[in-house]
């Protein structure tokens, strides 16, 4: 029983602070992320330590994570001081309405209550704690009850205590952060009826099993998980002329990159077969030196999963992959076009770790059906030469059905904190596709509009009053626009 | 077997057509709304005698209402045209990002494919075949299977045909729309593989039930449901002791309205006791004439439901309502807080129909527990005299968490067509409290982002391509701002 009462703590914490967190100025609120991006540079040397002895991951990696994480925080302390987050419109009282009187109608965002919040593995701090997430849901006002994970619990706690700090400088109600620990008390927690909102990034059957109890609720919360994704490229016959060895090495530096450990690693490449496109890639693989694996579970479940691949009739394998005290090598798959038609939904699943599929094509008419085969991904990359090289229009019509980011001539990893930004994707990239979860616009998930109708100036929030007292952007009578 | 073969024909044709709608041109997409809107207008004269015929509601509502559809897809098709609805923004590379290089970046929102569309029984035209929801999900891009409402079969063919007709003129792809009936065909369309959203207007079961089949799926989809909603009303002390009579007219008015068979129907009023509210209202609704209900199942259920009320101690009888010949008059209850708050989750659901609860409060300090027992709704309405109301910052502030929409000295019923229009709120209002099924802003639930990294001008969609060919409205290089 020690697990929920602590969830019920939390949970009922978040929600007495509701109200309070989410009326609270933006400048506060601003103040209160700002707080959090300081904190962590304070304390880089000590989390940064901290973070290489749970996780496996190079100092250079963590020094950069930090970065990412603070300039993520600041990024969204800005978008609230500018009160573009809100989305108001505006629309003044319509004698010209068709349809009889239309009232003055005043429209923003408010937050949705309190979220809770499942840090990843492999971004200890940029999708942890004080990740992505946390920093979109304080912006847009609402607590956030975090759910550690397991990987690095003692760099969790380090940062949790950064952010109660950050809090309680900025004058932000207790209740507004909490940290809570163990699967159990993260089941507790999506059931929890003071919960308004999940986001979770980690693994298909983990973040299935949290939508489908998210989805069972009395009353249901809207469950945003980030879960598996083979993120495939395509290569064109035209590209793989011009420059199939530098594709074939940045295929290879992309999928090795953080020893395969990002959401986006290229998991499949389709190229043109007798290009020598494997072979190069296997020479490139031996040039890469071991990696350690963020933990000793996710390496088992890595090694375990060698066989999804290898099982199948058809594939090659071309590096196995080699494992020595815990670090890994990548390992390279083949296979034709045909074999990958019979088997695609298992050859689509994603291998967390530094582990790719090549799937060579005979010719252009295969790329429709290979393309439509493969599952919904977060990235959809392709290397090509010029508008008219074969299949291209395919691809990338299939890329905007099934990708929330198609990349040209590059490559996957690397992900921008920018608000053109879409780190999403169809089911089963996401559980919720109209979002992203990295950049600024990752805050519209923790929003909902609320319309105010006929209101006197001096009740409604600042944002709509007349006036405009804090500036905000906002559109205008945009019904009566070419009527 | 004929029921799923028909869902499947229709389901197929659907995701047939939809990369070739998908990628029509907003030009024509916004004919094809203007079509439909005139071939309502032109065959006004039969479309309202077979509505007459099938749905109980009188000619000038009718036409009202074909008025309100046409002007809601004339809308649309300028919402579309203006290209404000992909909300498309622009990052140019960026040699000051300070994690590395940032690519150029270009994000717009892309149709999220087939939409499944379940018309509503209340408004034959507005939420039926040509309505809201396929006006939106059109205007996205996004062929639609319609699922009529058994309530009005010959008018939902009629009006079916006429999308029809439209769809041809406009060179629309084959499947762009078909209409199916039946209630296991329903089910089947929500499971059907080749449907990515489905929006839903009518019961709380009803709508419970396929929310939880779009979660099952294997992949699910996004269930935009609007459900039941109770639509309370508070009356502050100050606002009573100006104009109960005012009020107490102006409640019944908007209850009896359309005999009460609204989504934003005012079902619970909290006014002062002692200040003669319910008696005033039961004066007023001994004046309303008897009016016909939309279905003989809808009076069925509405006659059941009585009981919901006056089987609770504690719960009067004011007005039992009368039904003769299947035309009723108004029914009216009346309760005290106490009573209220020990039964408020049977008393907070929705009774579909000319059906009021008056509950009286003592002071305000019980108007916080009242608002906060209370379901959550689409609407909710305040009548007060001014910014210093007893307890109006408390009713202001649950409204703002448990509503779509505040109404300020006004009623719920009558729903502008506005882009500053929320209709919807928080479960059991609807599954998905983020969106609204009401105004132009209503498109966004069958949107999703798309990133475009790294793109050549001339593979990027027209809205995003450098020059802006299209002149749609952009936000450019938000990320600099004030770094």
């Amino acid at each position: 029983m020690a697990g929920p009462a602590v969830v019920d703590r939390a949970a009922e914490a978040a929600a007495g602070a509701a109200r309070a967190f989410g009326e609270s100025s933006a400048a506060s609120r601003a103040e209160l992320l700002e707080g959090i991006a300081a904190g962590l540079e304070a304390e880089r040397a000590a989390l940064v330590a901290t973070a290489m002895a749970e996780t496996n991951l190079p100092e250079a990696r963590l020094q950069g994570e930090i970065d990412r994480t603070a300039y993520q925080l600041r990024a969204f302390a800005r978008l609230v001081r500018s009160g573009r987050h809100v989305r108001a419109i505006v629309e003044h009282p319509d004698p010209d309405y068709p349809l009889g009187e239309a009232p003055d109608l005043r429209l923003m965002l408010h937050p949705v209550g309190p979220v809770a919040v499942f840090a990843a593995s492999n971004f200890p701090f940029a999708f942890s704690v004080a990740g992505g997430d946390t920093a979109a849901a304080l912006a847009a006002g609402c607590p956030v009850v975090l759910k550690a994970h397991p990987a690095h619990p003692e760099l969790s706690r380090a940062t949790a205590a950064i952010v109660h700090r950050a809090a309680a400088e900025a004058g932000a109600p207790e209740g507004v952060f909490a940290l809570i620990e163990g699967q159990s008390e993260g089941v507790a927690l999506v059931e929890h009826p003071a919960m308004r909102a999940a986001a979770f990034t980690g693994s298909l059957q983990g973040g299935r099993a949290l939508f489908d109890i998210a989805a069972r609720r009395a009353s249901p919360i809207p469950f945003y998980g980030e879960l598996g994704s083979v993120n495939p490229v395509f290569v064109t016959a035209e590209a793989a002329r011009d420059r199939v060895d530098e594709i074939a090495r940045g295929f290879v530096g992309s999928l090795a990159l953080g020893t395969g450990q990002f959401c986006t690693k290229p998991g499949i490449v389709f190229a043109p077969a007798g290009t020598g496109f494997a072979d190069r890639a296997a020479a490139a693989i031996d040039a890469v030196a071991p990696g350690r694996m963020l933990s000793e579970r996710i390496l088992e479940g890595y090694l375990e999963r060698g066989d999804v691949f290898s099982g199948v009739a058809g594939v090659e394998v071309v590096r196995p992959g080699t494992e020595s005290d815990g670090a890994v090598t990548p390992a390279l798959f083949r296979t034709d076009a045909a074999t990958f038609l019979a088997h695609s939904e298992r050859l689509s699943e994603e291998r967390f770790g530094p582990s790719g599929l090549v799937v060579e094509y005979d010719d252009e008419t295969q790329l429709a059906p290979l393309a439509s085969g493969i599952a919904a991904s977060l990235t959809w990359t392709v290397h090509a030469t010029a508008p008219g090289d074969g299949g291209l229009d395919t691809i990338l019509a299939e890329g905007r059905e099934r990708s929330g980011r198609i990349i040209f001539n590059g490559w996957p990893t690397g992900v921008t904190v920018s608000p053109a930004m879409m780190h999403g994707g169809p089911y089963p990239a996401t559980t919720a596709s109209l979002h992203t979860s990295v950049g600024t616009t990752a805050i519209g998930r923790f929003l909902r509009p609320v319309s105010y109708q006929g209101f006197p100036d001096e009740l409604l929030p600042p944002e709509l009053a007349e006036a405009n007292p804090l500036a905000v952007p906002r559109e205008t009578d945009l019904s009566r626009e070419s009527r």
